[in-house]
């Protein structure tokens, strides 16, 4: 029996997670069911996708990610879909076109239903049959084609490297879509005498830390973090406000010789 | 060995949540706690009420539901409950009057506590007991009556439903005490040519929508949602602070030929 | 297996808290995890310090507490250690030294990671191999020191408790450092004429409470909690706003004959 992991921007006031849960726990009462969050902000896909591109790689192949943000939208299909070895079930957003490198292996198209609740009458269903080993053809129709949603793009020249924060964290700390591959590619393209500024807002930097304390408390670092981005932050601050940065600030790597 | 959830205002900065569970892990390693939610609004009796008449039925039957919310009032006393299939465990604060048609089947007195700390000295030991299968008439003295708490009731006559606002969830949409089988009732009293609004605030609509989306974003829909209950919202918008609802709010639904 | 508990700082809006869960569940599905609290405010070791102090021996003996606040700072070392028949997996920042008057039986130092995620690549795995009966020998190289941290002391009299506020709960309550047996010793030192008065702030109260309700709603109540420590707060209502209380407000219990 496969790990069912359930991620939501239900919040924790009323009852619908603990609905969704109970739908599982009823057919299958010892059924593992690991909270990623619900605390998602209302309807924010790009957050739900990032949260969700940085965890599913760490659970077991075959685990199910269950997936309800934004999910009262009756326009968006409700999907399963083999991925990566991993298995999502949720709705047609375009979240599922941000999470992972890779084509889906296989999609099919849940039934539509009446329901004003959907990912406890629908997705909570069909989880469980996925978890419990059932093939993805069984459960829905196969479908050829999902909604796709596209990130701000970095825009990459041998001399430049220009990214967006893409995401604010717990700790005020700024997330950004500048990955370290692509850095250091353009730095071996730009030979051994290069030299580099990192820059955004009114600030400049003329390298990166290697861990959060390398700067005193209350001064800024930049880091790639533990998923391979670059990552804005303040030893014991929050960068956000202290910085102003926000979602889709600007961040610019310039190289030179 | 049935199921216990768990229900509190006790909020997750505290030792308070954990402090019950691990008295129940304590005797019982692997006794299976759900949580329901811990983020009940501090003492509010009416949401979590509401919370728990949403939820209890969505559970096997034999489920024990243990609810500590204004947990610390000693005046009121600890029962334990059997209604409808299920068992409830907490305090004597009307809440159990209003989540269920049903009438409760047998309560007992539970035994009670020098303890500054009762959910975790005396519901949670109850709780397990129940879980195990003892019966209800083993974990305290049988009782007749329970406090009962009123909600504003509806006023119905053949021209009028006149509600109220229950509650304000997550999202800000407000749910209503008018249940759908009210509605139905009344309309179908007037005949096949009858015509109806709704009016709230200074709003006035002329029907309901099936689903959220059925309006476009910022637009303001109505629906009966998955519990039966009248819901007012805001399709991807807070509805409580954008058309000025709060717990309270009247909503008339008026008819005529 | 022994159970495992989780403290931390990360909050719930990201992937932090499930990235550590699922390095322990990708090696052992079945591992027993309970949440503490993910809700510690950012790098606050004196809060997570005191729910710990108040939870950790609810549990059984042998749990594994893994405890990530403040845990990004690489220059606290991680060490295991065992204390109290309990075992602490953590950050060296001084919180093991708060949390027991017991003396660590046993202290290892784990081996450094050059991870910018060390309560994932590091701590979940010592805490699954100690779950799992490890010695803590085989984790790590023995250590006979670690940080130490001072909470504000009691002055004690004959004549005079003099305390603080140590911290703030859920519902305001304010929580001192002032214990039942400190006061009952003193108390019994003065002779059975003694007389006192606990004062703090603009209040002067000649007598405890046992009951949050031994007072009017609105009203002020000071009572040993659960935990044995002398807690004020208002009966319904939120002491550290009303009475002007916070972390470190002093609070004085004066006898006399």
């Amino acid at each position: 029996m496969a790990l069912i992991t359930f991620m939501s921007d239900f919040g924790t006031v009323d009852h619908y997670v603990v609905a969704v849960k109970a739908a599982i726990i009823l057919e299958s009462p010892t059924q593992l069911i690991t909270d990623i969050t619900h605390d998602i902000p209302p309807f924010n896909i790009m957050h739900a996708a990032n949260v969700l591109r940085n965890i599913y790689h760490d659970f077991p192949e075959k685990t199910v990610h269950m997936v309800a943000v934004d999910s009262m939208e009756e326009k968006f299909r409700a999907l399963a879909i083999e991925m990566d070895n991993h298995f999502f079930v949720g709705f047609d957003s375009g979240i599922f076109s941000l999470i992972s490198d890779k084509k889906p292996k296989q999609m099919v198209l849940l039934q539509k239903s009446q329901s004003t609740f959907p990912a406890k009458d629908v997705l909570a269903k069909v989880a469980l049959k996925l978890a419990e080993g059932k093939s993805i053809k069984e459960v829905g129709e196969t479908v050829n084609t999902m909604n796709e949603l596209y990130e701000r793009q970095l825009k990459v020249t041998k001399r430049e490297i220009q990214g967006n924060v893409i995401s604010i964290d717990h700790y005020g700390n700024a997330i950004t879509n500048i990955r370290k591959s692509e850095f250091e590619k353009i730095l071996k393209l730009n030979g051994s005498d290069v030299r580099y500024v990192i820059k955004f807002r009114r600030e400049v930097f003329e390298k990166f830390h290697t861990y959060f304390n390398d700067v005193e408390s209350g001064d800024c670092y930049l880091l790639f973090n533990s998923s391979g981005f670059l990552q804005i932050g303040i030893n014991k601050g929050n960068a956000s406000e202290l910085l102003g940065l926000s979602v889709d600030s600007s961040v610019f790597i310039e190289f030179s010789n």
